[in-house]
């Protein structure tokens, strides 16, 4: 089935615009929050965005074992969303994960599934040079994952204030 | 009237497209700079723009009543260029003013102009997470402005390396 | 001959992307490596880059003398790699040159080239404006390179998760 990356920048837009695509879709909503909350900013932010997605969707939880989660839930007739990889590759480094590994078992389950995935990305990249080692190393992973997930996936938008450019 | 948001990352060449836009225009160019000199460096800045623009636009400031300044300057045969939003998004911070009404009352004198109005923003969410809380509600606020005038802008370009996108 | 300007962000693949478009090309390859180990971190990218290019091509270093590197090479039947021209903008200004000067000597020899050259650029100003009066030069210094640059070649396209868009 139809795999959709939407990148975009912090406050761009890209999950209301993921979201309102996947609502276009006559079937059962999946949303897979990697967001965990580690202080009271990340809490805030994961109940503004539940609330706003409203009854139509389901949300599950899925901090690491993303392939898992879907393989789980794909379906004809279920669309899944997931929201969001950059933080799935935060929470990978924090519990030392393989993230090559990690991303190629996502890879697989994103081309195993019978039903449509959208999945929504940060492009962190296009600032200066950070400071610190681990800032530097998480923007290559996180770039990394975007670049191995956007050859995989059937199509990629980028999201600048709201309105998407077509990159595939 | 019809009314163009110029996005773009620093020394994007955004504000020079938007001057260059803005000059094909047979009429009065008003440039309503939102800036304030804080500092030299800024200063410097501002003295440079200023320069550069040369004496077929007259200048006013503007750095919190954008609105007001919008209102009492539309007209046909007379041009508002507005640089930039992002300034007034710290602004209207500095001044603890409410960001989000003050982004409709632009929105208002925007829809109720009976002349051009083009506006320049600057791409701020595209970089690593910053370290300090304030820079990171800055970001969600400039995203937020951005993405609510891209929604009521006529049309809206992305500026990379001085080459215009066209995202609407 | 044809000149084209890849922009893009840390990892979004852009010089991958610059290879790939380069190895399409029916002669020689020479590959101009503007980075400089200072470091180790910068010494392992730079070995794991050089790697990765395999044995078609060769590899000439040119931190600061872009122009005559370009001069001394380009001919037809040689397609000349600059990568990139964000490390030789901070290397400039290491050494302390006149950049402006730099660049145009850069556009020049670009312009005065027999074969086709493709040059790579970090696109750095879409984050927070940087805390330290150095980095902001250094963002604004790269930004004004990318533009003049931008502006003299022929083909420009940005690079986001390994993926272009046009821009020129």
């Amino acid at each position: 089935m139809t795999s959709h990356l939407i990148l975009g920048g912090a406050r761009s837009g890209k999950s209301r615009y993921a979201q309102t695509l996947a609502e276009a879709f006559d079937g059962d909503l999946i949303f897979i929050a990697t967001g965990e909350a580690f202080d009271d900013e990340m809490a805030e932010r994961i109940a503004h965005h539940r609330a706003d997605r409203g009854p139509r969707w389901d949300t599950v939880e899925a901090p690491l074992a993303l392939d898992e989660a879907i393989r789980a839930r794909a379906a004809p007739g279920k669309l899944l969303l997931i929201d969001c990889l950059t933080l799935w590759v935060s929470n990978l480094m924090h519990a030392e994960r393989d993230i090559v590994a990690a991303t190629d078992e996502l890879i697989a389950a994103m081309g195993d599934a019978r039903g449509p995935v959208i999945l929504v990305a940060n492009e962190v990249g296009l600032g200066i040079v950070p400071d610190n080692a681990l800032a530097r190393r998480f923007r290559d992973e996180a770039g990394r994952v975007n670049q191995a997930v956007a050859a995989a996936a059937n199509e990629v938008s980028f999201i600048a204030a709201g309105l998407p450019l077509r990159l595939k």
